[in-house]
């Protein structure tokens, strides 16, 4: 771990965020310590014991302050994990000890982040709590593309799912997904992209409809995959991908961004 | 502006993040400061030019560098503004310059940020451009209710929508958001609460659906009113909001966010 990490002072936008007995439940974003907020920041610097998830990465951990106690719980990662009731009877504990918790989840902890059973059981103890979001990763791995969720004339919603779930999609959700301009942020979708696939061209999705994939997004490591309906599957087998993926359906990368991301690419 | 701003130094996660010559757009999220990236954070402090909405909120413009020149080109206000032209115009020209150009748009630049008509002149005058990512509104909003976007066994989805093109909305659209457990968040949606509540319940919604409209998400004014579908347009007409709002459609307050909101209230 050589990453710089000699912050002295922090803007004195506002004062201390945590307080003590208290859980506070934050979004670390998808990696970029930059892309951290200021308040998840001062959390970091503030709290007594940190429990993170495997996909905090290593360069956000590394400004948490010197007195906190870091508790790896493993969720969303490949080796053995923390059950859920352990985590929560964790949090739970560190509390009532009057300790400032600080539950440190990737990305935006109230998009597919699985807050609701650890602020209930924090709920049930009787203890306060917060929650502080984070930039989701939608949102970074657009901006990396140069695109926008939403634009004027193509689409005036945009609809984040998880690739986890499609199974029990209603076919209507498919058939409207399906449609020309429609924009879709999929998270978790590498296992599910040969079925979404197979259900968007059955309910006459275009072939051509521009796909792109971000692993990895806001990370030294994000790779962009620009691939259309048609070739989805096939170019995410090719591409085996290792680290977390967000799919975008109809949208494909800018083409001056892409540029860029070759040339990127070129000079790594 | 008695606002506190004596920011010295940020924790020197990466280096400077704006280049000469290139402008960036970003997202300073829904007001507070404390909300910002450090990304963005670092953007107004290295940029010689700013040109910013009207709702980015004051206390982040006082985070600005003291370099910085500030235009104020008023987009999403309710007094004069700029034309889009006019902006797209001077962001070039400031860039052409060789100065390094901040475009600071509230909220997250690509959810219902016009994103695209801006950078496409700035990719057109052959400038190189960064996009930075920011909290949009619905993600403090909820964050603020104790609530999830997304919630296992609820919904495995969310759909961010405006109500500035909720009329162009197709049939199935409106049936799909009327199931239960669907959960929206409407940007801009005060002006079509009445239609947007015709359309669910005429395609099936149950009047006790949970509504939650939160206005000046994150400020120290934000306000939190929880209805249904029943009463929301009635309620929302009560209420006369002034600033901003949100509204979830499918998510009310935890109970414990509720209460706290109502200890806030009766404290201020």
């Amino acid at each position: 771990m050589t990453y710089a990490n000699d912050h002295t002072a922090l803007p004195r936008t506002k004062g201390a965020v945590l307080r003590a007995g208290e859980v506070c439940f934050a979004g670390s974003g998808p990696g970029d310590a930059d892309l951290l907020t200021i308040k998840v920041l001062k959390a970091l610097q503030e709290a007594d014991v940190i429990l993170y998830d495997r996909l905090v990465s290593d360069e956000i951990m590394a400004l948490a302050g010197e007195q906190a106690l870091l508790e790896d719980v493993g969720k969303e990662g490949f080796g053995p994990q923390m059950s859920q009731e352990e985590i929560c009877s964790r949090l739970v504990a560190h509390a009532l000890k009057g300790r400032k918790v600080l539950r440190l989840k990737s990305g935006d902890p109230t998009v597919f982040g699985r807050l609701d059973e650890e602020l209930v059981a924090v709920e049930e103890a009787g203890l306060a709590y917060q929650v502080f979001p984070g930039i989701t990763s939608a949102s970074a791995a657009v901006a990396s593309i140069g695109q926008s969720l939403t634009q004027r004339g193509r689409n005036s919603s945009v609809r984040f799912l998880t690739g986890h779930d499609t199974k029990g999609f209603a076919d209507h959700d498919w058939a409207q997904l399906a449609r020309a301009g429609e924009v879709a942020a999929i998270y978790m979708g590498k296992k599910s992209a040969r079925f979404i696939q197979g259900r968007l061209l059955m309910h006459g999705a275009a072939t051509d409809t521009p796909v792109t994939l971000v692993e990895n997004a806001s990370r030294a490591n994000q790779r962009v995959i620009a691939t259309t309906l048609a070739t989805l599957a096939d170019d995410l087998a090719a591409a085996q991908l290792t680290g977390p993926a967000l799919t975008f359906i109809g949208l494909a990368p800018r083409a001056s961004a892409a540029a860029l991301e070759t040339l990127k690419m070129e000079l790594a």
